[in-house]
């Protein structure tokens, strides 16, 4: 009933993790680029505006689009976060807004894009790809975030205002810790790439736990469950590592090919968050060569369960079946009494207690040969 | 009866699709270069004309190639579209009209070319192969289009009339919507290639639901069809691969070392379209992956499912083989009379219930031991 | 008997294919560079000489190498066809009045060369293998082909007079069909290396139809033929794509780092070239990637059939073998008159009935029970 | 209850391997860059200063990180060994002293660094991995060693004290053996890099005993204990591979892009450093591939010690089951004197020899056809 | 028996082959560069002598290595060619001689080296391996080659004098045959390395008979043997991989980046060199492929056996177990007295004979069903 209940609870999580990943065909064919089309389940966009420099702070949520004009051509960095989709007005006016091409818009809704960044003069746009660790069922919430960064100015819009894993970010420049407050918006745009890459390590972590599990599982009770498990794991690592692998180029591409928007020194700081991707990418092929090894133990265990229920089947046969014939020898019928040849035993007085010690004799001979080849230990484990 | 129709429907399919491979032998070795060879169950080409520009538009078939002409040099766009390879006259008069090379016009015929971009000065070749979703046998239809891209003309062949996916584009230009009716020949071929990739995305919807399905499948009840269907996924995805991995190649060339004949406007949103390209292929690959790891799944359920059915003959024969043998002592004929060692057994007065308590203890001592290993539930969901 | 004669003719055909590759070690360790080895087996060479130009054509066999001299100088395009290798006298003539590098005489004469080009001044030397369906044993016959291109002449040595792909050349020369008598030496270098690519699309077709019936085989009749048959092909399409890649390396350095042997015409031809050895190199990996596939279908299509044996198995024994033991207590030989508990049954007036329809009963459960899960329509479908 | 105990003692084993896989983890989501986050397991930090020139030489423990300042500006060699990273103030301190960049200090003190080389002008940092076998549970022990190399001195920070390869480098410099004592920082570096290269030579030889150790198990008693080694050794090469990998990508860096921190001559020794992680490399990529081709080994071992029991249990069945049925024949109760047909043989004076002679010739041509096939022999060998 | 003894053989040659891989450890950590570790078992080494130019020859042993003094500076070619490595002093005093960088005598008495090129001015240092069949195990027998270039000598630095594939290069020497008595250095060393090279083309034919012999057991009579050879090959193929990859990385660079020691003739020769290294390769790699299929066939067949198996064992079972249960029946002892329902059949005046005839009825259409199946026939080929 455990593992029913698992398996349910399993099979829901497997749906949901494919909705997810079926919403990428939401790119409708057909229509002309550049066309917005707003995914009707997606939530209304809150707009949350942090306007720092290092001696002030505003910290709000604007109503509409257009009250961010008043920050964006101050010298403080002005941070716009929009957090949901759902409201394709609210999405056209950010792009007039902050002048944004076409394709940027689209790209910015369509929330299956690869990471990627482009170039456009005096604007950067980074497409990338957060995940957030989902320890209900030992997976991940996955979400595209994109940027678009300014001289002084930096819009982030992500798909919905639940989960995100920049309230680190949030902290450091309400509290001013760190250098945050003394820099400017790409270093700001670092700092979310880096809360970005950084949270990948958690989802990495529920991975290894699982995969650690399945070890033991995998040998000593290999079972329709485990074979799911292993599956799931490698399907769920493929899309971390879809997330992964651009993102890395992308990173890649800031610090050699970078704009003017992106200092010397943010340069520096980018080469740390890339050596993170890095190891990130490592650990995501590693897990991956792992599950792939677990498999092949999977089939080679149960190769092994199967050879233990043969021998307990071929030790029952082996040793009865003999002695059924026995009886069945003395079970037949020939008339004792037409000839002194015809079983014989069947009358002595020994007969009886001498065919049950045969029978003995070549029970115990068969035990102790299956027993030498150690048959008869092993399968008492099979489960 | 259900599986055996599904069976033959997919075997139909199945030689289908490789019909349509085979297709790829139609290039005939020995023939010189720049030799037509018309399939002889190509249909008849239709050709259809869209002149466009900001304020006029026509929109006719024309009844032959040589009617072209009045439209080819005007600044307007000039759209030709031949659908159909069926009739070697008609295209050796286009080859005339668009003075195209020999070597151009035996690719356009062959509909097995691998998608590539040649720049012939003042003419650009694309060879692009475009998918058409086919919702009755969860496949697609595949056809080669060919593209002649000059100032102020595209000329587009396709190998049949009846699927494209252009339909989209002709509405677009037919009620002005986007800025298509603005822009050149070069933002035409763009629209066109654009919706090509578009076309991907259905297809590859419908083996994203394909896998769904097998992946319960697969694990609950592994079967020859879950097998049939496995390889062929794999298989059409193969032919998918075959079909994006050179169209990327290309849309690359054209970014990258394009002609004059390609503005830097048209630059910007073939780079979007490229971006759709590695998204294809990004899934392709992925299928490809999880195709070939349920592969893996379906060896290891089928030795599972082998394990439970060994697990039910085990408990079947364990427990009756020794029964049996009880039974078959007591059907010897020794002669009780003979001797008081005899199975006496036989003639007490509590010997048959002491005999029937003997083999129900027997039994339910194995029961308890194969139920305490779970031999006995397990077995009870094998199909 | 017939899968018997099958077999041995797969075998001896295998042997034949691993002679050929075999000949690979002809290449005699421990000679001095430049050493001519004479495979004992080869044919005598015939020399087979077309001179043409635009107006006059020479169409004839040559009886010593030294009659080429004659022709060479002259402005139309020679070509020396020498077919068979068997004669070491003859050969290092035709180095001599071909004046070639003594590695060149050693790479033409060695069967087993990888196809290259090298450039060697004022000759371009191009060693090709070109392949020849053979229906009998739905194979190929694969034969190396060297070419000395020269100003006004071009040499081509190949194994064997039997088999050869450029028959239709021939034929254009001879009827002028075609470009090719307005051309220089170059472009029939390209005829022919175009000959040579196209002749490998019937082997393909030869081995796309092989996997085709061995589709159907390996699902529904796995067995040791189709075992045997799956790794021939994966080993022969093996030889052909060692075969056919380093070809596309060769064509690609005659585009683009040829000497000035090659006109600019021509190598707008010979990129058509390269786009069908592509092309081939495509198939051939496609071909090897099914056959690969198809292995692992074989491997679960062994699973399951040797599920549906033991189902048969465990029916069989499961119905039985309780209604045997049944039948074993009744066949007991308890003393009914010893006591009213010993086997009563055995006196009762419908004892007889009640027993059979008690068998009957179980075994009426028991196949409904396997005829619930469906073992009993599967089983009847092994072979 | 010996293999118990080793399985128990792999598994703790396991565990420990796997506790220092997740120390990657260590990597705090959401901290500032530059953060030192300190593993409240680690030891305190040993500061061991060895200064040396060709004269001279100091070997001291130094209580805090301010005593080096006298040491570092001065033209001997100095080197510093940070032995322990459980003590933020002295880290920090440590940084001050050295002048290290917040994300030098970061990445020092975070264990799981990819190996990797920065150059920072006038210091080069390089970050190793060090192995050290464990020949207790045959697997290793890895520690990751920070150098900080500047032009007068050499900073190495290592995990902890207990293990380290650097001893012979201690000694060569206390005993003036080899050029060292005639050399700068550099030269040191190299000897250290080389000895940590060097340490891999004695883990590989571990995993080659291994390997050669199952190669015999898995062929002739392949069990569940070989299975859980053979994925234990993939995934401890996997670790392997992912210290050895980025480390050969450092020190080529160091060779061709190096700073002017490195002079010509150690160039050529960096050379031979590279010779050898390349040789590392090659060896542990070639016991994956062993090792995953003892997991295919392995499979069909399994396979065929099934097809042992099978031929077992079927030469049992094969031979008694006609002769239980036939016992069964003669234990059948008709009624011989109804009828002269009704099983005369029971009253026959030859009757029962008759029938086991039967019998007896039955088992016996049984007996020869299996043993003509071999099954006879085989069988006796499978454990 | 004679399976037993091949596989004893083949268990020492297995070890035999992994201790020269465990030659690799020698490398000693912890040792300054540049130390010279004798292995104990080394040979003593000889000291050859080959000097030659177009008049002269001098052939001897020398006694020291500092007799090579008088030669080296004379414009002849010479030859010193040291056959063993078992004497440190020896080979120090090699180094001096002939000036070796103490890195160089490293690499010389290190039998591990990978293949490589070392530029050192006036001095080219070539490290490659050479393999020679060994008939009696079908293996080979795997040597490191040192070659030192000068501008008028060739040291040759081997492991020990027993094998080498030397021999037809001083055959041409002392023979004056072909044009290496005419020749500098560069061209010795190119005729020795061209011999090395063509020393793999018998290890491989070795290795291709053996593949071709393993086909046809894998497929009829897949067994433990079958196995061990098929896991052996990879093994030993992988070795081979190792010995030449780096090889056509050498002499590559020789060809490219080649010091003035070799001239421009002589690197027209390298190039038929390397193509020969491309050819091993790519056979190595074809072989690996195959062993690699093999596996894959292995793995089916075994499958294929098991089912063959099972067949024999479902026939048996599925023909006696319903007879023996018939017989069961009319050995029950209901009593016929007391009803006429209680098994009547046993005094009809048929019974007997009628219950014979419905046992073979039951029998004959069991085994034409078994029959039409194809189940008789084909297990009558299981071993
Ligand atoms: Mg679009
Ligand atoms: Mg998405
Ligand atoms: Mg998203
Ligand atoms: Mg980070
Ligand atoms: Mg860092
Ligand atoms: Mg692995
Ligand atoms: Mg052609
Ligand atoms: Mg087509
Ligand atoms: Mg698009
Ligand atoms: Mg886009
Ligand atoms: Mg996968
Ligand atoms: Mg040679
Ligand atoms: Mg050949
Ligand atoms: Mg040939
Ligand atoms: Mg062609
Ligand atoms: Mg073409
Ligand atoms: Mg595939
Ligand atoms: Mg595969
Ligand atoms: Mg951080
Ligand atoms: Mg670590
Ligand atoms: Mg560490
Ligand atoms: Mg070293
Ligand atoms: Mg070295
Ligand atoms: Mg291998
Ligand atoms: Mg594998
Ligand atoms: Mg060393
Ligand atoms: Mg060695
Ligand atoms: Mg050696
Ligand atoms: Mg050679
Ligand atoms: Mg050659
Ligand atoms: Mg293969």
């Amino acid at each position: 009933m455990g593992i029913a209940y698992m398996m349910k609870k399993h099979r829901r999580h497997n749906k949901a993790v494919h909705k997810s990943s079926l919403k990428e065909f939401l790119h409708q064919p057909g229509t002309p680029p550049g066309t917005i089309i707003i995914d009707e389940n997606a939530e209304q966009p809150n707009i949350v505006l942090i306007d720092y420099n290092r001696a002030n702070l505003v910290n709000k949520k604007l109503q509409q689009p257009e009250d961010c004009f008043q920050y964006l051509d101050t010298e403080s960095v002005s941070w716009v976060d929009v957090q949901g989709l759902g409201n394709r007005d609210i999405i056209q006016r950010l792009g007039q807004v902050f002048d944004l091409h076409p394709l940027v818009l689209e790209d910015v809704v369509n929330m299956a894009e690869r990471p990627k960044v482009e170039d456009y003069e005096d604007q950067l746009v980074i497409i990338a790809r957060m995940v957030v660790p989902n320890i209900n069922n030992h997976s991940f919430h996955s979400e595209q975030v994109s940027f678009v960064l300014g001289k002084y100015y930096l819009l982030t819009i992500q798909e919905e205002p639940e989960y995100d894993c920049f309230q680190s970010v949030r902290n450091r420049i309400e509290k001013g810790k760190g250098i945050i407050r003394r820099q400017s918006a790409d270093y700001l745009a670092y700092s979310l790439l880096d809360a970005i890459i950084d949270g990948f390590f958690p989802v990495l972590e529920l991975y290894g736990e699982r995969l650690e599990e399945l070890e033991e599982e995998v040998i000593f009770n290999p079972n329709q469950h485990t074979l799911q498990q292993i599956y799931q794991i490698r399907r769920e690592l493929l899309q971390l590592r879809r997330a992964i692998w651009p993102q890395r180029d992308a990173i890649n591409t800031l610090i050699r090919d970078g704009s003017e928007l992106i200092s010397e020194e943010v340069r520096i700081y980018l080469r740390d968050c890339y050596d993170h991707t890095v190891q990130v990418m490592d650990m995501v092929e590693t897990y991956r060569e792992l599950a792939s090894g677990l498999m092949d133990v999977y089939l080679s265990a149960v190769g092994n369960k199967m050879n233990e229920i043969m021998k307990l089947l071929t030790v029952v046969s082996a040793i009865f079946i003999p002695l059924t014939f026995i009886a069945g020898i003395y079970g037949m019928n020939f008339n004792t009494e037409k000839s002194p040849f015809n079983m014989p035993e069947l009358n002595w007085y020994w007969g009886y207690p001498f065919c049950l010690g045969l029978m003995a004799l070549i029970a115990v001979v068969l035990l102790f040969i299956f027993w030498r080849r150690g048959w008869l230990s092993n399968s008492f484990h099979i489960k």
